[in-house]
């Protein structure tokens, strides 16, 4: 894991699920060559599965699992979400792709899989998800429960999230029952979609593909955050945010377009940059 | 837990001790009946037991257990607590009533009990905070210790807090040694109360009844936060608040009086209700 | 644990590593005595021990152990780090005399061996940056991971921390891969040290000796906060802050000069003690 | 479980597979209702299963895990022997309507299931060999070791054993790799089914159908004993025994024919009724 | 534990059960001086409980629990039984004087509580007999499973068995449903009071006061043994033996009266002593 | 694991104890490439470490924890005395020689060191008696009573063991204080070494060389077994035994001397091969 150019990496992004799966394999190979030590470890999460929703499911029930409800059972209710909604273990795959090409201190795929958090949030909800859909709500409500104590990631089942999304670090994430996240969005340890009030119905941010939602941003409301936008760290966005505008503050404002296309994968939290900065002190910021 | 209203919901406010764990248990064997694979798991936590405390007991045991100090010991140690200090059994049945009411996501009482780790959090302090004035300190400390690792929710034994509080979501939450929260208090993940220096003696925030700290806000040092007054997210505060004003910002400055009554109830952490926009621009923040 | 002055606090600032866990030692014996119910933790985790490393090698088993990886591999390897780089056991000596002298909710060393996590993620760090250094970096990201997931704080093995830092309540904290803390910094629960891109390379904070970082604080992309220097709670910093200046906002703006000459030690978060408000105000910070 | 006549008992005998499970499940229901306490232990190990092999690899995963081999590796490899090799599920079946008719301190078909460990080793033993079939010859062997710890019941992975066996009590029941045992066969504890040398090669006895043989008795060499014959408990047996035929001693002789058709069904441990004591005495046994 | 005379040994038997306790906790607390390595280990066990039944039920539910039912329901349970039946408080109390009289490996009586499986299986089957009178059976069964598991060693719930007796090393031991044992019986490692078919119905042995069975008998039938009996090692009893006669072979026969009054006390299995040897060959023994 | 001839067998028996563990390292290297299923398993007991001690005290603390006393605890016990005694390490090679040599189902060194129970309590008495020896005797009672309860073999601390020892099947092998069992012994399953009164002192058998025990004989008082004698299985043995002599009965009688100069090796139980059956009868035992 030296220092790499990103040009170096190879880009999985358009590899089918299988070759995923292939490639996890081979690094976990290479991994018990290199460091014997984990063996066991990578046997037990990679190796001895024939497929990505198996270690998943592997995983899963290694987190979850309480002492009370067995291993065993949380296994094959992950296994059999899988088997019953295989869109989700497609999305699983491309978001291992999406994470290694958008995080600088990842240089192989099994990291990803093995060790991030979010990532495990993430596959955890789509599964709490399938769940909530099938109405097997008391389930849904046990697994956030467990993905909220054991991550710190508290994502309601009933939230809606797409392909090639990314939680950095993932700490303090708190997703809401109505929000929706588009594909290819990141967001940073700390973010909260939450709500604004008591009230029940829609009540959530919606978040548009493209996104990038900078550590610590407090978004609330059933708010729309437009595709390619970015959320100034330690923000708070309390009114629609526009397509491809940079927003930031207490409460945020919006304080320039992107100069790039792609935020959530350029994952590039300074909001300073390419910012008129004189417009920005009219409405109050200094810098 | 489909879409409701409020009116829908029966209100529990009033109800005893007795009264909400009877409703717990009914809660608990409708679950096993929707879903038997869950059966194992709330016969262990609620129906195996005889009452509220009993059940929380458990989940201490459960939850705090780090391999070393045998469950048993900690079951044993929190029903004590319970018998010797019954007002906090009363408050845990309390507090569920006043969750229940508040969290439009929630809709049966159990879920509080089973899932919530801010409710599991408050819970556990009351018994850590009983221990603590018996003088043992010890084991109060230990109790935070495996507290704030198993919820990421940091209380010092010696806070004071009320009935009828909430955490929500509760990741990231810290609580100072000489920090007071009055009754029916609402605060979000991510939520300081702490000190302003090395010195020793009162140097932790005073939350009066009925106020709501919005997510992430950050407040320091021995101030009041006066009753039924809103914070904003985000926001970080070092100076008093008056009663049922709204403050937010870096620091947070007063925006406005609350439209309503309850904030803590109403839950609506949407400062820019209700507020002079023009007086709040005259301070310097921009919109 | 009851009120004291500084004054009564004995300063083992200047103690060996030796002394500190003969210290250590006393208290523990002094804590069996005083609650026996706590004898086989303080037994397992401190008197069963010869030293500081093999106690620290035995809390780290005990708290990243997955139910894999065996804690008999994980205590092991520990001890050899602590072999092959006693740096380390000294730093973690020298670490709970700083932690005691700053937090005055602590009155005896034993607390913070026993339970501040992060008193316990800096030292585990250690080790994985031992590691790390050794290129054994899927051990090291394998111990990263667990310790992001276990205590909420995610330090990447390749940062570099000094001595006598503190962690205070830890939850939540994220530092970057090539991130450096100096000697002597005191960092709180919430803050990220994080890169502001994908590009490789040297990205991250370098925070300088004596700092003092308040909770939520947001320091982001590869700039220096020098000396001394003062970052207020929830601020986003996002250029680099001179040495003894305290910043606040967000973004984070220059509000004065430290009155004392060790934020990191008087632990005052409060940053508008000594500030010059009229200057503040001028860069539209309301008040 | 009050004292019952067997023409009380229902026989299962001829009940095919479905519908002794389905009879499982209607006891395990009724055990539910009669001790909330066994819910949980009664879901996990029956209720939430299928099938008798699910429930059956879960009893075996659940003994036989050692804290290294995770129990999903061992759940899922007893789910797929069972795939392959169908006939020992269908034995499984069979075993029980076996043992519940011969065992008189039965009287639910459950109790075999869950309670007695004779049952559990034949049926992981039944796993074994066909893995042993296979050339997993490791993982036959590993198996054995397990359940020669945790039941004190060791058959070699090699050895045959018919349908409708029964294991009484079972603890040191020990098989020998090249022993054949048949159908309809019922062995008390502390048996031994043992070799007589260090050469390979079929060294083991042979035991035909409908044997009964008496606790502790030792059994050695490539001998056979006939069918419908019977060992006395205590007994060494180091020659052929005819069928029907009883013995009894150390070493064994033959001291009548059996007065019943079915040893192995009747149960009857003792050798002295109907035995001709005169001729007997002849072969110099005192009684 | 160096050699040392009987008649060194303090006589603990008249001593009530609170002195019993007494004296073990004094033991405990040397024990942790002499070898602090075991203080958790004798804390959990001993010194956290204020009582025998605590400790009993503490060590039941530690070794019986199975990762499904949960150590603390096991823990209530026995509690539960102790408080509700004290006199088999009592007998445990009793049982440890006794075998601390007998065994001359024994020279503190905290070796019978902590170490001694036979002292454990006793106890734990006074509690399933409890059970069992309370018609509590499936719990009861569960028991019994589990102690054969555990200790190898399997007694029916329903089986009546007296004060002061003593199982020693005891792996191997079953006694059947309708067996009654007397007070102040000696039973070795391997013995069987086991039935003779498959009728229902009083049809296990009755063992009279003051009995010694040496290792590995099997005692056969709805027989007597009459009071001060010995039944010589190996034996297989299949008739009524007469009080204080000596019994011995396969089949066993009686060889001679007991020179002692207590063989249970004295722990002689030399069955040859003392013995007619004229009148043994007359029946058919050779020596 | 097909069939061989011994003669294929390789004789490791001169080998030395690093030889050995190469050889057993190489067979692990080979099980994981046969069996992946099991690389974990192999990987945590074998291939991780550096030496034989090593494995043994991992196995020990694995086999041995009780869910109170830490693993850990029990591997760096083991360690220390492998340290302190080098001679148990070595004599822990021989014994897996010898067993090689001796089993006929054994065609790896690795099948002995993982999964023979026998061997496993032989290397864990080794080193309670190693404790015994420097007066840790509670250590040395905690180890045999956990051995006891895991294996079902109970050794007292005390007694003392050679080299080139075998427990075949071993459950419910019992060893008093004072038994002495000198090298190359083979001792099957059942087997009593016991005392014959309550009397201290010197009170077990003396089992000399090359002695070959049958399983469920029972061996008792402080008598010898002379050098390369035979003991039949399910013999009780009360008098002292002439060097190559065959015994055999309930009470045992000698039936002739040994063909073979090595009874523990050729392991052949049958005592009727060789013997003047005239004689035996003589002395009333019918064959």
């Amino acid at each position: 894991m030296q220092a790499h150019t990103n040009a170096a990496k190879e880009t999985p992004h358009t590899a089918s699920p299988q070759r995923v799966w292939q490639h996890l394999c081979q690094e976990g190979e290479q991994v018990i060559q290199d460091e014997p030590l984990l063996a066991s470890f990578v046997h037990a999460f990679v190796l001895k599965h024939d497929n990505l929703p198996s270690s998943l499911s592997f995983m899963a029930a290694n987190k979850l699992s309480d002492g009370v409800l067995p291993m065993i059972t949380l296994y094959e209710l992950f296994l059999d979400a899988y088997e019953q909604a295989p869109a989700i273990a497609d999305a699983a795959a491309y978001d291992i792709t999406a994470v290694y090409e958008r995080d600088p201190a990842i240089n192989q795929t099994l990291t990803i899989l093995l060790y991030l958090k979010g990532y495990h949030a993430i596959q955890i909800h789509r599964v709490a998800n399938t769940l909530w859909q099938q109405n097997r709500k008391n389930l849904a409500l046990y697994i956030q429960s467990r993905s909220s104590a054991v991550f710190g990631v508290d994502i309601h089942p009933a939230a809606r999230i797409g392909q090639g999304v990314m939680f950095d670090h993932a700490t303090g994430i708190v997703i809401g029952e109505t929000a929706v996240i588009g594909d290819d969005v990141s967001i940073l340890q700390g973010v909260t979609l939450g709500g604004t009030g008591k009230d029940c119905g829609d009540r959530h941010p919606k978040v548009r593909s493209g996104v990038l939602i900078g550590c610590g941003a407090q978004i609330l409301g059933n708010i729309e955050i437009g595709a390619n936008a970015k959320v100034g760290a330690g923000s708070v966005v309390l009114q629609d945010v526009p397509a491809n505008a940079t927003v930031v503050g207490v409460p945020a404002i919006k304080v320039g377009q992107n100069k790039t296309q792609h935020p959530s994968q350029d994952m590039n939290q300074n909001v300073l940059e390419g910012v008129d900065l004189s417009q920005f002190i009219h409405f109050g910021h200094g810098i």
